[in-house]
């Protein structure tokens, strides 16, 4: 089973129904029995927040893991009162601010609800509890995290290597939605650059 | 075990010595017996690069991991003919340039011995093989790459959000070494400057 099957294609604010879904993709994972599938269930909790919703604050320990199913999540630092977004994660994807989570330790950034969002929550305990009542899930957990450290590193490089203008481009290609969900000094943050350079790259393209 | 306690803590070009490290290390695992480690370092492959190698060129498949006891192995892209470095691995670092190894396709940058360059190296076949055999690698493996991605992601939020001069700075604190292993332009590429900013920089803090 690949991990991302356990998301739904579709985002959906009905809680009941992410669980159902769960359930089914579970049910597809050949070497679980009905109740271990109940007891794997019951390690993860499926809540909805309201926009504006702080999930982690700076210098809190993150304890649990979040996978969104509806809504978005913006992670941010303050430096020198200001913000600095350096990811937002829509639907069918996990947070992957993995800084503080994997080491124990405060996190140096915010995870923010910009919409009302619906996420399965699983804490630090219970991924535990799942790795050694199930150790193919490490192995699962393993290939999803390569995965995610293979996206991370093409994001990393292609913000290394282009200008901002290409950023922006690659954005509209690869997140168009980001644009009219997220206010423009947050994308232009994510982008790196000032809101009057976003301002001007978006006039020059859409003069072209 | 920590994975990282399989690397030497001081650089060496002794192929031998190497082996013999790997080997201390290994005794240290409590669930491995003789011949298990034996088994183990099979898998590994220790070999010393001349500098200018290139261990892997853009439109490779990766086949391998190296982990670095004693060099320098620059990661570059090409684009539009212009080299741009996004990664310097030095003694006891593991390449994690894990675009094209974990999606087993080609590669979208090159790894190049900036030094004489000894490395442990471990073929995807190896690593399957290590993982079915003694699954509690696979553990050790999924920590070890939530570490790496922890520390990727900590430096490109600090590429994000500091000015040139900052990450200049940052690179003085934490990487002093490559201000004088690694030539200038490739440096400047680095932090993602040209080599006049880079010098100007320099000579801005040079008067401090």
């Amino acid at each position: 089973m690949d991990i991302s099957t356990f998301y739904c294609s579709k985002p959906t604010r009905s809680e009941k129904t992410i669980e159902d879904l769960m359930v089914s993709c579970l049910v597809e994972v050949n070497f679980l029995k009905d109740k271990e599938i109940q007891n794997i269930l019951s390690l993860f909790h499926v809540q909805t927040f309201k926009k504006g919703t702080l999930l982690l604050n700076e210098g809190e320990i993150p304890r649990a893991t979040y996978h969104n199913f509806g809504g978005c999540i913006r992670q941010f630092h303050l430096k020198n009162g200001e913000e600095k977004t350096t990811a937002f994660y829509t639907e069918n994807q996990s947070v992957d601010a993995i800084t503080g989570f994997s080491s124990n330790t405060p996190a140096p950034y915010y995870l923010e609800c910009t919409e009302d969002t619906t996420v399965a929550i699983l804490h630090r305990k219970g991924r535990s509890e799942l790795f050694k009542c199930f150790p193919q899930f490490e192995s699962l957990y393993r290939v999803d995290i390569e995965q995610k450290f293979h996206n991370y590193q093409q994001r990393f490089t292609h913000f290394m290597t282009s200008t901002p203008e290409e950023r922006y481009l690659n954005l509209l290609d690869t997140r168009p939605d980001l644009l009219y969900r997220v206010p423009q000094y947050q994308l232009a943050s994510y982008l790196g650059i000032k809101p009057e350079s976003l301002s001007r790259i978006r006039k020059r393209i859409a003069s072209k």
